[in-house]
């Protein structure tokens, strides 16, 4: 094998940098939502952001990093008990200040008032961009692969919600 | 410390380069069965792939790509929930073109007509294998760490799932 | 750019696979509990280690290494099923030798006696440090996201579990 220039070296250790960050990116952020973060999600999101989640029974669509904030505050109840995690990253940096993620959604969502959970699976199809040297969320769509939604007959006993205390109260 | 060769750091670039792809191939693949999308499929796999899954109430065991394409066909029929997370990658390269990865799985799989849910985790070996430069699943095994097989008294309330589109008819 | 230096290349490396190994440590560790491979938890573990998880329901506080195996091997008993899954890693190299990670954990513990299920979230802030080559967990903190604590009324269909044959009896 003939020697790699510095040059190609670094390009290669590059990709692998970015391709680190955006994870790292995406896993704040659903650690963020989940207990109602909303200073750290400040941080991770583009300006102008686009959001578009079709579930089975809703269709979240908003844009603007202040618009987002304001519904995840809303929905991220202290009555919410949320498990969001992201699965398989598919990274692919397709220049050096922009990139794409395929991710496997696993969620549920209980409301301890109404007590209807909602469980299932999506797949994100995200964009993302670098803006002085941080990736920020860009675009974040997803669809369903399945969605359950069914009411508990009895309210779950919740020995533990940070949610409870970080969480503003249910939207009237 | 003394300075690195080009060839040096190359070979360790490489090294974690390959990580990344042996990852990725393993997120596309279950990606894909819980979606049927044979498609996708066909490109991850070796020609003469095997598989040996050992369940707690079944024996999985096939070798060849079509079969194994086949298998998952009727597996993932439309009446199937599935949903199959791999956690905790720790891939090994042994070789510039063959691997190992130990992987930790959380599966459940609900079929909608007979109500039987199975659920449970089990811990993959696999090997891999680099065929003109792409990472593909050359064998993959696994064991339980436990399953749970149970009926449900009713249907879940089912508000989206791609199966549903995706799979073909169970088999009769 | 102006070519970076070898040296410069490689701390970059160096980086990431301190990243990736430090993963793999605590992929490791993740799939030892479950199974109660006190053997391989051995070598995950700093001598001086200590472990603060506080729980909804429990706060579990140990340090020194055979503590926290022997309080592992009676809490991994063979009368349990666990599930322990380790998402959204955020590790941070803080020096040659020591790295900090944040980790997402969702975890169900059912007890097959009393049919008590314990399952929800937490996160991990642990901190690891570099020995001979090898990273070790040196410290390991969680609090909840949050915890729900119920009784089954009736036990499950148990098709398999490997801690029945690996794991000690229960505690009396």
């Amino acid at each position: 094998m003939s020697d790699p220039t510095l040059q190609e070296l670094l390009v290669r250790i590059q990709r692998l940098e970015d391709i680190e960050a955006i994870k790292q990116l995406k896993h704040r952020y659903l650690r963020s939502i989940d207990t109602a973060d909303i200073v750290t999600l400040t941080t991770l999101l583009a300006d102008d952001i686009e959001v578009d989640y079709k579930g089975g029974s809703y269709h979240w669509a908003v844009s603007g990093k202040q618009n987002v904030l304001d519904s995840i505050a809303a929905g991220f109840h202290n009555r919410a008990i949320a498990q969001h995690t992201g699965h398989h990253p598919e990274i692919e940096i397709t220049s050096p200040t922009t990139a794409t993620g395929l991710w496997y959604l696993t969620d549920s969502f209980t409301h301890l008032d109404s007590l209807y959970v909602t469980a299932g699976s999506a797949l994100y199809r995200d964009n993302y961009v670098k803006l002085n040297g941080a990736w920020q969320i860009k675009r974040s769509s997803y669809t369903r692969i399945y969605e359950i939604v069914d009411r508990i007959a009895q309210a779950p006993n919740v020995t533990f919600s940070l949610l409870a205390a970080t969480g503003s109260p249910p939207p009237q």
